[in-house]
């Protein structure tokens, strides 16, 4: 039998019981070391690593004495079993070397930019420039197929709960959905632009308006924003999903299954939150201070007001006597009762712009618990222990306090939970902490225009239907909308639409948008909810999020193969780049000089 | 127990067995039928059809006479068996009715601009703008769906043979391959452009330098090209490959039972090809006149210019003498022996611009089998009987002949076999025959600048290497680039690539492009080629095409869910359209009035 032109096998696969054999193996030259004469070859390829020994009288040792990093070769020799103190027990082939008999050089490397054993810290542009070299370093190789195990199994559960995947297109349509399209001029209609998808939404509806049951697809989206440090510039990947016929319980329970089983198959045994709590919008917001709370954080804010109310803490109270909106928040802090912690947590207040975080920490005297701190003295003994019953505190716990508008202050409440949380150490970070937050507002005051405005998706049927929309309290009106969260990162966001074309036009309207906007906005989904739509529903789940999560990644450019550098430029093909007097000629277009501010 | 909001089954799920339940549907309606007071409805949903039924004393059936086609109602009711005399046999569900008590309108439906019930042809505008109903009725449902079944198949196919799915960047560099480019321009550098991808060739072999073994992707593609009958404008889908350290005969031999089993999958039973044949180019061009080849046609030309060679028919014979390059090929065409079917190939040929096309058949006289027409007549029996006997004829056959230089009749040689095997009936059409096209030459003469082209790809590796190169014969070279081929259509292509840089530098220096040219046109994949680069091959296959194949469409829009028509216009959302003024400021772009010629 001959051999394969280049690999009996690949360079994860021999064991002990292979001794013996004469194997050929190709693959990178990860490592050479010299010990006395002999030459230890780490031969590296996608599946792993092998060991290759050339000693001075074998003839291919003279090529191996050649041989430098990341070399592509091709290595015929004998397999032989490593003695046992240099087995190594980290390497599947760890019980085995090959001795090399015969060393076929198939590609040379030039000296490396970039190097690829050891894997140090390089600047980005060097690592994106060469990112053939760097996508060949262990990290980012393992996240690279990590991150396309993760989609292949979200395919798996969904296609096992009935969904079909389907494409739609990428040349499509403008929408004003809020980001900054991406335009592609046509240039069989010169002078007009088909626009890239910011997201299916519209053809996702219509999927479902034509008869199609349950939809998913791993979709492609494409938004020109500016360069944020959490978002990669172009494009990104939605789960993206929708069913006919449905309720809002239906999409949570049918997707709180599958997102648990994606980050149980990839948690590496870390847990994962069983069954996910339906928070509402308000309730977050009150306990979390924010509407993707981290769970893995235990600290639950609670209102104290009355606590405070007529107390000899003057600044509290007249803000409470002053405003009927205004409320005292309770931040509790478990291990947070130093004076010295407790100061830290004043100072960095102070650092945010607040004016300071009043406290209160409780601590033994003798036998007695005591509340400590200017605030507990002001408030007197029995205040500070009402205040201890209802936070639950114990000796050596604190307690932080923020008072005024709750609106005003909610997010840096839910930021001093987070950094009481992180700072003492409370925040169990080995775990995956997932939960639904529903019952979102549907409507917002724009306080800068003096209106209404969608607060979030304009497209989410709002709860009471149309009833509501015509009733007196349109701020209280929440939305059939929902996102799921895990660890403090917002993974998914959706929502049951509003597939009544009456109740669409109230609800633009609404937000002062008429008819003939929706129309012309949004003329394909309004026209097809004439003609027989079936009440429907979905979300989209960030595939890149919830990689970064399930690798442990920080940064968007560890899970992606192929990605810009911040400034949104393609350093390994050079784009974007101008194009040719003859491509511009064929879109009829020019290139406008560019006026500096 | 609560009944879930809209259906407690699908409109294919009752059977007998569930006679007497009470049950709940939801869907759209197909169909009313008045049937002597009686209302009968076909409810329909994605996953099939439910008769329902409302007699006068039902209190549902006030709105059921309201109801019109494609309203979505929900029903609750009762499941009754059907008399054995008013069974639907065609139908999942056809043992049953149910008794409608109640019926909601979930949604109505305005007068319908296209019927979804019994698909009548209709106009294509009207069926791209409201491609909702379109898509609501049954052939193109169920084509939709089989496409994304094979889809998921070629997938799944993928996985089981160690294949990883990757996704490439859709905003990438303009590459020049040929086609012309779709640009975006971008608006954090203005003045400059992105491409979308025309295939990610570039990308698929820069994975291969980054060390992954074995990459696929359903990948999107995109080329600016004039409206073509058989391409969609815009986008469309590839299953997109490459795997490294590999000969052709690796890659052959990988994706042969992944194609063979999609085909298998979805052929509904037909025949599909076991092992299919590898036939080189020079073969292929000789015995089919055509480098796609529909084997159901079990025509093969042969050679016969040696009967010709100083015969008494004097245009062959002179045609031979004149041009050492000449040849008469011979069309055997069994079945074809009638002198009425032998003009009408002679008029055929005259309609497509030939002097007409030669012919022989043969009939018994007597006992003896006679070749009759002019040409047999001019050779004389001698020649005629050995001619028949090289083709392999008899009684009731006929042959048709070509004569002068291959390189330019052959295309109508191919032409003419087609047409006899179509018009005799010889073409088995209920069959999938696939072969390799292998061998491809990869240099050619553009003889209208006189120089030497690539003929295909020129990221293929030249079989006999950097020495072919070097050589005398140029145009004799072949390439390691090869075609899957289906019943006459090119289904997928790809080759062995060039990965060594001097071959490469070398082989576009032979077309007359220098090594400048190739750093900046192809720096990525150039520059990769200098740090270690694995031999790595692999193909394209078009899903368009393969879906067109097995489900036997005629049209792309037949197997598309939202394609744009003819002219590039995305009829349903409106696209292109212009951009605002505030968009073209943003990408530093006027629109350049167009001159009309």
């Amino acid at each position: 039998m001959t051999m394969h032109r280049y690999r009996s096998h690949t360079c994860a696969q021999l064991r002990k019981s292979d001794v013996g054999n004469s194997v050929r193996l190709s693959g990178w030259v990860h490592r050479v070391r010299d010990h006395g004469g002999l030459l230890f070859i780490d031969l590296r390829d996608h599946y792993g690593l092998t060991q290759i020994v050339a000693d001075p009288d074998s003839p291919a040792f003279k090529i191996a004495e050649t041989l430098r990093g990341e070399w592509v070769i091709r290595v015929d020799g004998e397999v032989k079993a490593r003695l046992p103190e240099t087995t190594n027990a980290n390497l599947p082939t760890g019980e085995i070397e090959i001795f090399a008999r015969e060393i076929e050089v198939l590609s040379a490397a030039k000296e490396l930019p970039l190097p690829v054993f050891g894997e140090p810290d390089y600047p980005e542009d060097i690592r994106l420039k060469y990112r053939f070299l760097d996508l060949r370093r262990e990290t980012l190789h393992k996240n690279i197929v990590a991150r396309t195990k993760i989609i292949a199994e979200m395919r798996k559960r969904m296609g096992e709960v009935g969904f079909t995947e389907f494409s739609t297109p990428i040349l499509t349509a403008s929408s004003p959905e809020g980001a900054r399209d991406f335009l592609v001029p046509s240039r069989i209609h010169p002078g007009t632009f088909y626009a890239l998808p910011q997201a299916p939404q519209q053809y996702k509806q219509l999927i479902m308006v034509s008869g199609f049951d349950r939809y998913f697809q791993i979709a492609p989206c494409f938004r020109d924003e500016d360069p944020r440090a959490d978002r990669l510039p172009g494009e990104f990947y939605q789960l993206d999903l929708e069913m006919s016929f449905v309720e809002q319980d239906d999409v949570l329970s049918t997707m709180e299954p599958v997102m648990r089983g994606v980050f149980e198959t990839f948690a590496n045994g870390k847990p994962v939150t069983q069954k996910f709590q339906r928070i509402p919008y308000d309730v977050a917001m009150r306990k979390y201070g924010s509407d993707k709370p981290d769970l893995r954080n235990p600290i639950e804010m609670q209102a104290v007001s009355d606590h405070f109310r007529d107390s000899g803490f003057k600044v509290f109270a007249n803000i409470l006597a002053n405003d009927p909106k205004a409320e005292v928040w309770g931040i509790p802090a478990k291990t947070g009762g130093s004076r010295a912690f407790c100061d830290r947590m004043n100072s960095w207040a102070q650092g945010e712009g607040q004016p300071g975080l009043g406290y209160i920490f409780w601590r033994k005297e003798g036998d007695k618990l005591e509340g400590a701190g200017p605030l507990a003295k002001n408030i007197g003994e029995e205040r500070t222990e009402a205040i201890r019953l209802q936070l639950g505190l114990a000796d050596g716990d604190a307690a932080f306090f923020v008072a005024g508008d709750p609106k005003k202050f909610v997010s840096f409440a839910g930021a001093a939970r987070t950094r009481a949380g992180e700072e003492l150490n409370l925040v169990d970070r080995e775990r995956f902490e997932l939960c639904w937050i529903v019952d979102f507002p549907f409507f917002e005051w724009n306080e800068e225009e003096k209106k209404i405005d969608f607060a979030h998706n304009p497209f989410s049927m709002p709860q009471g239907g149309i009833d509501a929309l015509n009733g007196e309290d349109l701020l209280g009106i929440k939305a059939f909308q929902y996102d799921m969260v895990c660890n403090g990162f917002e993974i998914a966001s959706g929502g049951i639409r509003n597939h009544l074309p009456e109740t669409m036009v109230k609800a633009f309207e609404t937000v002062g948008l008429d008819r003939a906007t929706v129309e012309e906005r949004f003329g394909g989904l309004y026209r097809a909810f004439q003609y027989g739509a079936p009440p429907h529903g979905g979300m989209a789940a960030g595939v890149d999020r919830v990689v970064m999560l399930l690798v442990g990644a920080k940064n968007l450019r560890e899970i992606t193969m192929f990605p810009m550098n911040q400034q949104a430029y393609d350093l390994l093909m050079n784009a974007p780049s101008e194009a040719s007097p003859q491509q511009l000629r064929d879109l009829a277009l020019r290139v406008a000089p560019v006026k500096k501010d």
